[in-house]
């Protein structure tokens, strides 16, 4: 018999009618007058993994974006396709052709917005609830919630230093091999790693290759920090290594131009990127922010500016370094990350983590907490802190820092 | 035991490897080296339901864009959360609170990446696989695409020129009460439909919300065309009647502004508002963007604007009408829209299709044929065909039907 419409319909809507994918976002019925939460704004934020805001490369977008409106206004301000227009990625062909040491065109690239949609439309493409994909743990949560909303189980893989620890992988593998499972994705950040920073050693990548070739598990690079880094270039991406085989690769204009950009990528072989671009229910991103960013790119101008971040984040890495072996050394340790945005700072066993929150809390600065990064947190892990440099003007580093050793101390045991 | 990555790794992937979503939304193997359909460039194309190029405000958008840059540029070019700007939610919330008669606030709404991207959403959080949808029949083939992409069946109701057959769809509910189904969602265009242009009666709409409430079905209102109106105001929303009870609506820029902004929104009671908000896996739609329509829209600008666009099109539709009468008439026949971008033209039984379409693309003038826009069509049904005449220029309007007609004339059989 009919159930008419329920006089708190949204209630009966958003707890009985969620879809299984929304129940595993976290997506919930939070009551007619449920209020977000209250945000304490604490004085020194080293958070969030974004550009520095005197980075911002504002006036030069102000060019670009008039003379995109008043040379091809009419483009774009309609519609350009669900892959994205083509002039922004003929520069991604170019520039990444340079970099990968291999030929790439424009029907290797699709645009998204940002990399988070990057990594949802592949996601989306490929995962069925009931998959399996392999993740480094820590990694970003963000990608790993995309993973989880789809139903695919997550299999933690560790992480050193070196980045991920294919030692440990390869026995992981021939685990799930004999227990018939056959991960669908490798999900990884090779380069200057979210959260550790950590860049993954070259030998480690030409195994890693290996391994998922013979395994038949296709490799998801992200590669959202690849750019910035301070001691000249990383070793080749996965993709590179490849020759394209076996990789998808997801990059991001939010570390080196803007996070309000909200433009990303993916680079994959061209059947992939086909099948990607069907995937696309949204009529594509804005052509408008499109061609602003290749007006911007033109003439080496995105190249000069990436290079100027990475002396100036790699500045800020050393000022933070700097300070915290100065304030912190007794409280924590830490291996320097030769680019990106983070530091990823182990506590020493004496330091107890809930006082150090609360005490955080009182001295004014902000960090994230080690746990949020891991699928499957366990008790007995270490505990870790991520510190951005990225964001935080220069001159409040040395007080962040100052408050986060007395916040230390106050949550140190007596030993 | 594995199986290593295949040489044709992307054939394989493709395959077998795809998910389910991504078959049911066409993703499939391209080949290596598939080429992209060869589109023959018609001289005169009535297809696009999009905006004439004449009337995007190139010059008020590089104010905006330029002023957003300048005064706001660090807000501007950061992340600015998933529900997008509050500013522009709140021009929002104002001009809906004098259109609907009900008060609405910023958080009634959320931004999303046009409206295709806001069915998405809608679609995403609500639909599972197996799921009931009822939609028009004929209605807006992207909607269908996506609906059946998260494997929901689509139930197709019929229409008219008064909109929504209510009396069939009572029918069809009771029916579908009997075998079990009670449909998740029921998703309309009661307002200037695509394609047909058609307006739901004001009668209608009340008895739509009563069957929908009885049967316990959520209305999906989507009002993409509800503000080009050329003979005064519509009837009120579904959810406006409705007082927002069981409605989620969702509207665009793209018609009353420019579709290359891929900004678009749902409206909706704050719970609903919040289950999508969580629902999005790309952290937000452009800042910049959203400020600047906001910008753009301050002042009332944006309201003149529609003004000036209502009684533009109008001139168009009426142009389109005369020329139809005095070239086409024995061929066909439609009923006059009251507003939108479309007319929908029943072909007389004597119009042989397949001959209209060949003798179209030798004349030089390009439609759409009613069948794409049918979820499920039927042998029987008659033939229509859809004419846009919102992005074609004025001065090609008489040509353009001067060669439909011709065309029409060619696949005309004897009597």
């Amino acid at each position: 018999m009919a159930s008419p419409l329920a006089v708190n319909w949204e209630e009966e809507l958003l707890t009985e009618g969620l879809s299984e994918r929304a129940r595993r976002a976290g997506a919930v019925y939070t009551g007619p007058g449920a209020g977000g939460v209250t945000q304490q704004r604490t004085q020194i934020e080293l958070t969030g993994g974004v550009p520095d805001p005197v980075c911002l490369p504002i006036d030069d977008l102000i060019v670009a974006s008039e003379s995109v409106l008043r040379r091809d206004g009419h483009d774009a301000l309609q519609y350009g396709g669900a892959q994205g227009f083509k002039g922004l990625r003929d520069w991604l062909a170019d520039h990444w052709t340079k970099i990968e040491g291999m030929p790439l065109t424009a029907e290797n690239f699709s645009l998204t917005g940002g990399s988070a949609h990057a990594l949802a439309n592949v996601c989306e493409t490929l995962l069925d609830a009931g998959d399996t994909v392999i993740a480094e743990g820590p990694s970003f949560p963000g990608s790993l919630r995309t993973i989880r909303s789809l139903g695919a189980t997550i299999e933690q893989a560790t992480l050193d230093a070196d980045g991920l620890d294919v030692d440990a992988l390869e026995g992981q593998l021939a685990d799930l091999d004999r227990r018939g499972v056959r991960p669908k994705l490798l999900y990884t950040i090779p380069t200057y790693h979210n959260p550790t920073g950590a860049t993954m050693r070259l030998d480690r990548r030409h195994r890693l290759i290996e391994l998922c070739q013979r395994y038949g598990v296709v490799i998801l690079e992200d590669d959202a920090y690849g750019e910035i880094g301070f001691e000249g270039a990383p070793p080749p991406s996965l993709y590179a290594l490849a020759r394209g085989r076996g990789v998808i690769k997801i990059g991001t204009f939010s570390k080196i131009l803007a996070t309000g950009l909200r433009v990303g990528w993916v680079q994959a072989s061209r059947p992939v990127i086909d099948a990607l671009v069907a995937m696309r229910f949204d009529m594509g991103t804005s052509p408008l922010v499109l061609r602003t960013i290749a007006r911007y790119a033109e003439d080496g101008r995105l190249d000069d500016h990436i290079r100027d971040l990475c002396e100036f984040y790699g500045r800020k890495r050393d000022l933070m370094e700097n300070e915290l072996r100065e304030r912190c050394a007794s409280f924590l340790t830490w291996s320097s990350p030769a680019g990106g945005f983070f530091l990823w700072l182990k506590l020493n066993p004496n330091v107890d983590t809930e006082r150090l929150v609360a005490a955080s809390q009182k001295e004014g600065v902000a960090f994230v907490m080690g746990r949020r990064f891991f699928a499957q947190p366990r008790d007995d892990d270490p505990n870790y802190i991520r510190l951005a440099y990225s964001n935080v003007s220069e001159d409040k580093i040395p007080e962040g820092i100052r408050r986060l050793g007395r916040a230390l101390e106050a949550a140190a045991r007596p030993e």
